[in-house]
């Protein structure tokens, strides 16, 4: 690496080169109770003297749900607060939203330094809450506190932060993160059943591009996880957490070497070139993870046509979508939309497709010469399952 | 520092720490004719195959005065190019704006690594789009090239960029470094005077916090510099470039090790404790130097109060001022906006004032105990050498 400091060079034209290095550095804590006032791993460190301020923001939902018992944990701590309430949903994953959190921030005399904002969702939220926090005053820390499980798994232990703008998925954000994200899987209990799949995507994902045995624990337990929302089974078997564990673990190992995607070769974008394009032509009606899961199941389909996949593979990884009752395919999958949402990805991707493609399971290659007429075919292949499938279950 | 990876911790919270660092590395570069077509500074690398394409953004003054000259380079240099065109002025340093450009970035396609945005302008502009770029698809590089004074020797020349917010100055914004910034003083030629000055306010905060040799330059060649436009003098005589250079030095000097304020105690900040909440209420009456102007006056006589500065040093310094055609004193400026922006730079600041003050001509020192009756006095004070100024100008 060059040496950091200011270097001066004398030539035909003088110039300055800057050269430094920004550290960072944060938490994932698996907790359990986090809300308990006793707890006091969601307000860090307080003034020795002086009443401790926080803002908190949560969506609607989880006021209604857990608002009670935030706003108890507060004052059972002595904390000034506030509780800026979003409106939920994908839908409200906006320029802004983000400027609600910002003027709140004013509002409440946030100090840029000492006083991190308490950011308690699902995915859409703590994107927006990190998006706001990384912006205002050029920055001023966030702690996380996931309420769903793609919070849980993915939204909650990256450093990306992000609105969606001009009909693009993430297209404004920046790379920022929490100071620590406490992950309390109890949350999940209200989590509405087809946001467990959605989660379970994000986990197959994982899975499927370098976790085989990830994969195996899913097949094996998959219906039974989603059934119990991740809690703890009976006895001593935890299914659930293995598998959070391992997803967080696989996710975070990808993630840490290449925080600022300086190498635009990721993994963990396997189920991400296209879905974007989906998830918002689709709005509402596709979750981000349903979204993803169609995109793996295409590529799936696609790795299956290049000889990377055998028809077995194929069949078990598009069956455990299925057991874990998550979308295969969509009707806006067109071959328009699969060109367009490729051509955005390329611009993405400095210059080239860079495409993950899955290698039988728990493996994956990078490709940059996919055809139109390959994910066409593939495409048309996708929906011909779909169709055998759906007369399968009406026989 | 602590080991760069990822860190499990498996005790009864199984928690992971992520740590990495970001470099970051930029040029800062005097030049000659940058709109010359053959001048390739501006264009950068260009794509082996195919043609280079560039999103351009300028303000409405600076199309006027350069658009033709711009796109003759852009077109001299078969780049396929979009010329944004933005309201100028601080009072358009707006969110708006910088969603302008981020949607024009959507509308050309820009790819988000291989083709910067070049953005030609004074400060306002530099800060609009470094924003709209840094947050463009979480990054996106940019090429900085200043038309004005405060441009060249200052917004230029870090890696801060923002808007203003809810009333107040650069309330949102990030740290960003432009690939480079490419100075060519020509631009100035088309200034008008009072920007000049405003640009030498800047050039003056460098002086009197920390070169002193600076100061002498500019007493001794103040007037004629501004006169001058800062262009070369007859001769090889080349005041306007000694005192461009050493305030650049001096600027990066102080910002290269400290690019992301984790030290708030920033000589830099001189000038910048009250000035925004001043320049906020007084828009568009003051320029962003003008009101740093005043803090830098109303600091100088806090300090004379203080006796870290004698009555020959403060006469000294607000002369140079006026010789310089800057403003010292505004009625905007009462003890309750002064009261108001130190509460702010408090919250800015982690809590402290560490409120820069002149120690003499070319040195300065922290406090964080001054009194609203103190900066009430400092600004009474300021205000009589004003009323004292003005009458004897009248006689
Ligand atoms: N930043 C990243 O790295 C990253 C990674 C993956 C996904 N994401 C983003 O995350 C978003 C999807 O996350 P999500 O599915 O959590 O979205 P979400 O935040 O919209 O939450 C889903 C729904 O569940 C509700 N909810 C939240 N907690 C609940 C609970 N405990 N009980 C009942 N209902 C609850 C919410 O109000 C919402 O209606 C997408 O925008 C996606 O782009 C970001
Ligand atoms: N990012 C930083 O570190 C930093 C540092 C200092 C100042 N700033 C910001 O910079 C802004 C002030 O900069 P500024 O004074 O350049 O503002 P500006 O961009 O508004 O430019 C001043 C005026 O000059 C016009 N202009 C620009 N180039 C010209 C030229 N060559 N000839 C004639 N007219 C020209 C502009 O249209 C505008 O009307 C403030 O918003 C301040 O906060 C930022
Ligand atoms: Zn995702
Ligand atoms: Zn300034």
């Amino acid at each position: 690496m060059p040496e950091i400091g200011l270097h001066v060079t004398n030539s035909a034209n003088k110039s300055w080169t800057v050269r430094n290095v920004q550290p960072v550095e944060y938490d994932v804590v698996l907790c359990d109770e986090v809300l308990d006032p006793a707890n006091q791993a969601i307000l860090g460190p307080v003034p020795a003297q002086g009443r401790a301020r926080r803002l908190v923001v949560v969506d609607a939902n989880v006021d209604a749900l857990f608002g009670q018992a935030i706003r108890a944990y507060f004052d059972g701590n002595d904390v000034e607060h506030r509780v800026l309430v979003l409106e939920p949903g994908e839908i409200n994953k906006t320029v802004e939203a983000s400027m609600r959190v910002t003027t709140a921030m004013d509002d409440f005399g946030v100090d840029r330094r000492r006083e991190p904002v308490i950011a308690i969702g699902g995915g859409v939220l703590l994107d927006v809450v990190g998006y706001a926090c990384s912006i205002y005053r050029r920055a001023t820390p966030f702690v996380r506190v996931p309420t769903t499980l793609i919070g849980l798994v993915d939204a909650g232990v990256g450093v990306k932060t992000g609105v969606n703008a001009n009909g693009h998925k993430n297209r404004l954000g920046t790379y920022f993160a929490a100071e620590r994200t406490l992950l309390d899987r109890k949350f999940l209990t209200t989590l509405p059943r087809r946001h467990v799949s959605n989660g379970l995507a994000e986990i197959l994902k994982i899975a499927l591009i370098k976790d085989r045995e990830l994969f195996d624990l899913m097949e094996a337990t998959g219906e039974h996880v989603l059934e119990a929302k991740m809690q703890r089974g009976p006895g001593s078997v935890d299914p659930a957490l293995e598998i959070i564990d391992r997803a967080i673990h696989g996710m975070l190992t990808e993630l840490q070497p290449n925080l600022w995607e300086k190498t635009l070769e990721r993994v963990v974008d396997y189920g991400h070139t296209f879905s974007p394009s989906l998830e918002m032509v689709a709005l509402p009606a596709l979750l981000h993870g349903e979204a993803v899961c169609i995109d793996m199941a295409l590529t799936t389909c696609l790795g299956e046509q290049r000889g990377l996949v055998t028809e077995e593979e194929r069949r078990r990884v598009l069956d455990l979508m299925t057991r874990l009752e998550l979308p295969t395919w969509h009707p806006l999958l067109t071959a328009d939309l699969l060109q367009r949402a490729l051509a955005d990805t390329v611009r993405h991707r400095d210059g080239q497709q860079r495409l993950p493609l899955p290698v039988g399971i728990g493996s994956a290659c990078f490709v940059n010469d996919v055809s139109p007429q390959e994910l066409a075919d593939a495409a048309a292949a996708l929906e011909a399952f779909e169709l055998a499938q759906e007369s399968a279950v009406r026989a």
